[in-house]
């Protein structure tokens, strides 16, 4: 047992906090002016666009993708890396092409894709020069059981017809996100998780239409593309669009579900590793009552709070990390459950006491805090409610 | 002792629940749609006028003030009449002109204003033909702690000139806001408490500026004349618009304070009520895993958590009611305290547990409850965070 | 709406307290070295027997009881006294006769029981010449499904026979406690709530074998007659000893526990109170890094967070007893189960508190403290677990 | 960074399974009944002197012991052993020759001691064939403050001279526990941390008198020796007998704190193992409202939330023995106040579901539950109360 990091991840770790200090951080004002100064685009920002060029140059490039077109790190030696990204969410990840749900889509393709599939698609998401969405979550059935799932996928001929109508779709406001990937029904008579399929639709095909845009809180998230609520009208697209086998999507979904979880609490541990800096400072330096902040009892037990927690949680990320690589993902499966429950509670607890300290600020625009605490919160019931994952991880703990 | 409403209150609570049924409720999308449809726009909503006229005709009206001008109701008959406005708290309490912050503007008038003062702001208040915003919070000082203002008034001639930097001034976007009443220093070295006084301030008086709005978790709250940054470059008003005296500024607060955060917990209850009432529908509707939401336990648990908790704080908020009306404001500030420190952490709590029922649509704008989290959540650290009275709280405990 | 205690509750609130001041709390030290003094000895310890006779004196005598033979308070007026008791939960129930499990027992013979059974059982109840218990949990089932029950009351001929195993019951451990109720099936295949019957049996019939006495924590409760565990072995009694009618023992235990859990509630209250003043002496005297405990701001946050739960549950608890008076105890079923679900678990945390104050003393027989925890933590846990109940409370709640 | 043990560690931890499995879980109902069948002896067990025999044979003893004396393992290889011996707490660590407060003291001595002093005391104590204790707590101060402790050793020619009262001094209630190890001061004058020494004094020299024991919660834990008030009153022991130098004595007993806290860690995580073993069997066999325990909601709730709190806190406990093993005690002091103020607290809740899941069985002696919990919620305050060194940990954190 060994809890150092290995050589190659302490380097990266320090380039990565070296891009977060001497170009991300500096760049939040911007994409707030940017954002400020385009109502209504939904286009990626031109600011994240030069960070990219930037972090493409320090080698901070598709660092999440283990194979061919990735870095080649392993989950564990990418865990730090993540988690420093989580600190300036709205651009770190998106700069390193390291942001969801590109990321997933990306790995599903590497994955599961045919070649012309690839060419098509992975090779221009890998270069950043399109964006992806992933059409899964319904508005009219609770999407955690994917046996609800309504969107029907037809084989017609030599097409597949699409109908259904999906939302939460994040990135697909973006006209950018040239692709998007659908999971729908193509047998719902087949054995519960072989009637799903996923299938691949270019965002201009006939029949699909972006309905609006749906808000989290009250942030519209436009600047990685915000989320989407998405009609598909008998969307027809080739065969050959077809993602992986029939009746496979449950198993793929699975599959892009399980990184994807790893790195949503890699980056919020980053969020609250943020939060905490900035509670630092402002403890420091903020007086009441005659004391700085620091010296209240109040404050140095959130302190302490939230320290022993992201001590606990990072290493129990990292340890899953370890098992992913080790002995999989399906391995993995209990503390992949462990971590999505736990992680972003903590962390949104975290961010809740740092609100608290900042006062007003802490919840209006001027820190970064309510954002991270919309995108903790979030969290909580994306990918299938907590409460799904815990009935089940305690299903398996009483029966071991 | 006796549990049991008076007959007055019976019949009003009747008369508020038809108002909500047949009018505010079917007025929410009409909200919504109008604000979508008025980007940038700060005035109050035509929808809001429009339920006024209805609130007046029905006997809705002013029912916050116990005195002349008022609807001569006690504090605990009130407080039910409250709790139904926070069901739909955007609307509710503007159209039967019981918002904040004008009722604590009205209370300040009714209390200490020259009859000069009250014939020139408390009029029109009453009658909704002005709107008001209260100037205390700064952006630069902890200003739970009364003796960090910085804001001066500073009297030359026959004038005060008023110099400082205020945020956090609800419902200052609105134009129609034609009175600010600013909390400052006239005597920064008297003692800590005598050091503040309060002055009235029109909103077109030479040397205001309204630097930017705030927002809320990304809301800007539009609809109630959102949150403003105003900065006050040595603006200039007549002696005449002292309120109260040089030095009383502090206890005026106070007073301002204590019915504010009663009215506040009141309406929290209603919001926590209003989730609670969706929840129930959603629970009924929802199917997953082949039973409806409402046989998982889980749901079970948050529904009886918060009928629980609703019933007891309820009551602790009707009791401090009771307080204020039997032995005044300052003999109940332990449990003005106890509810200001209680009701918004629980009812936040409770939302949180419907949002989480709701899942996606529980954080967008399709249902009231992301938004009555915001609301809630804000009350925590509004008035002084929710730590500085616990901490006063738990000194009177301990050296009682 | 009225919180004020009528003028008879206020009179009787004085004579409790001051029976507490000047003989029950300096009693205290006196049962501790009677029962250190007496190992193995399970009947009443002498203190108790004494105070007793002054009790009696002050009027302070079965005030539990409504009708006759009781003092004729309503639920509502009683709440209050019982709270008091609670504050020395070992010598001030007993010493009133309001101790449990007695006090329900008359309250069963009161309301069930035949002329006959009244005049062997509740009148020396009530004079307070025997002691009593209720057998109703058993070792190998779930007890709070009644339909788990296993012992049986066969009638065969003119008798009935009962063969069974119970455990936890409170009291019989005392040669004195000559009457046991017991729960039994008379009849298991008739409607799942009427095949339970409630049957009287002397203590000393053959057949009956108190096996062995029951620890709580580490205590044997020596001064209440402690929890037994009792073989049943074809015990025969007369048919007259049926208590009500066969098929009446659910609705019978039903009737007993709901007043037996609001008074648990309130003594449990009485006990939190009494602890937060230990908790004041503490804090106001002992000194640590240079500071009175009492400044030290953690001590204050127990201390408001003990009072804000206290007054508000305690206002939960009175509201029930005032339903229980106005609207029957069926009707107060919600909140009935809301009390039996907070109250035991705040109180708990509140005494976990003051124990940590207290440090090494807190978990010794130094305090009360370490008792009263452990008989706070099992009310989470009597008359059914805390779980089934909220489970219960939630479903009605989303089925309003 | 890796997350497996090595292969030695793999080894032992199948040694000590088989020996728990083998020889200490069926020796706890005889330990129970041993107890039973000698009331007021405080003597060691013989069942325990019978286990060591065995421990010893099979290579586990002294396993704590880092250097000479110890089996040589690392702390990062006790760790996973000391985590076994705590599922059987009672007989485990006593059994392998690794209980408090023994193995402080052996630490104490094998690191301070002089040869001489190491030949009185501690060859015998790694034997097994003497006991101690040590005696820091008072009953008069807060001695989580170390300048608070009143007990003074003041030299009077070639005698130091010990007055003082201590208790909490586990252990010495055995008359076998021949040595005690007392902190006191040398030189209250001296600056704050320089004032307290430590002295060795034989259990049965003139001037020492055990007072009483004392209990946790209804426990006296005397198969352990018990804890044990004591009066010092001019105990004269020669200048040999200090131990260390003068004014080394808080440096002292930090260095004797930092192991015991992890020790105590690891076996109270092995605790909760044992209870989520016990909540297992129980939940698979229990029925209620015609479903196993194990298929109802809030038990899953429980063991998703036990497996996911031990395997996180294991982790950090893992990794502060590795951060002890690699940079040393001091250096790891911060990751040594967050396990000592997270873990026993996480500890205790899962032992309050037990025992709620196990209902009278749980707070009874038919559970190791009720004495489990005792032991937990004992290690919340014992070595200073967690609260202390939240704020620690908190300051720390706001410094960085």
């Amino acid at each position: 047992m060994d809890f150092a990091h290995d050589s190659r991840t302490v380097e990266l770790i320090a380039v990565v906090q070296a891009f977060l200090d001497e170009e991300v951080y500096p760049a939040e004002p911007v994409l707030r002016a940017e954002l400020a100064a385009t109502p209504g685009v939904w286009s990626e920002p031109a600011v994240v666009q030069r960070l990219r060029v930037s972090a493409r140059e320090r080698g901070l490039w598709n660092l999440f993708l283990p194979g061919a077109g990735g870095a080649g790190l392993s989950n564990l030696q990418y865990a730090p890396l993540a988690e420093l990204s989580g600190r300036s969410i709205r651009l770190a990840p998106a700069a390193m092409n390291c942001a969801a749900p590109d990321t997933g889509n990306m790995e599903l393709l590497a994955e599961f894709a045919t070649e012309a599939q690839k060419a098509e698609w992975l090779v221009p998401l890998l270069a950043a020069e399109i964006r992806s969405s992933f059409c899964m979550t319904e508005p009219d059935v609770a999407s955690s059981d994917a046996t609800n799932i309504a969107t029907s996928i037809v084989r017609e001929g030599d097409e597949y017809v699409v109908t259904g109508r999906k939302w939460w779709s994040t990135g697909a406001m973006n006209p950018d996100a040239a692709l998007l990937i659908i999971m729908g029904k193509t047998d719902p008579c087949a054995e519960r998780h072989r009637q799903q399929s996923m299938i691949l639709v270019p965002r201009n095909t006939p029949g699909v239409t972006v309905v609006r845009p749906l808000t989290v809180f009250g942030y519209d998230d436009r600047e990685h593309g915000g989320h989407a609520e998405i009609v598909f009208d008998h969307v027809r697209v080739p065969l050959a669009n077809l993602l992986g086998a029939e009746g496979a999507g449950f198993a793929m979904a699975q599959a892009r579900l399980g990184p994807g979880r790893i790195h949503h609490c890699m980056r919020a541990i980053g969020m609250a590793e943020r939060a905490l800096e900035l509670m630092r400072t402002r403890a420091a330096s903020r007086v009441a009552f005659g004391r700085p902040l620091a010296e209240q009892g109040v404050v140095r037990e959130w302190a302490a709070d939230a320290r022993v927690q992201l001590e606990s949680l990072r290493l129990l990320v990292l340890k899953t990390a370890w098992l992913m690589d080790s002995v999989g993902n399906r391995a993995a499966m209990t503390e992949i459950q462990a971590i999505k429950i736990t992680v972003p509670t903590a962390v949104e607890r975290i961010l809740d006491h740092a609100i608290q300290l900042f006062g007003g600020a802490g919840v209006s625009d001027d820190t970064p805090l309510a954002e991270m605490f919309a995108a903790a919160r979030t969290l909580r019931l994306a990918d299938g409610p907590d409460e799904v994952h815990r009935m089940s991880l305690g299903r398996a703990e009483l029966s071991r």
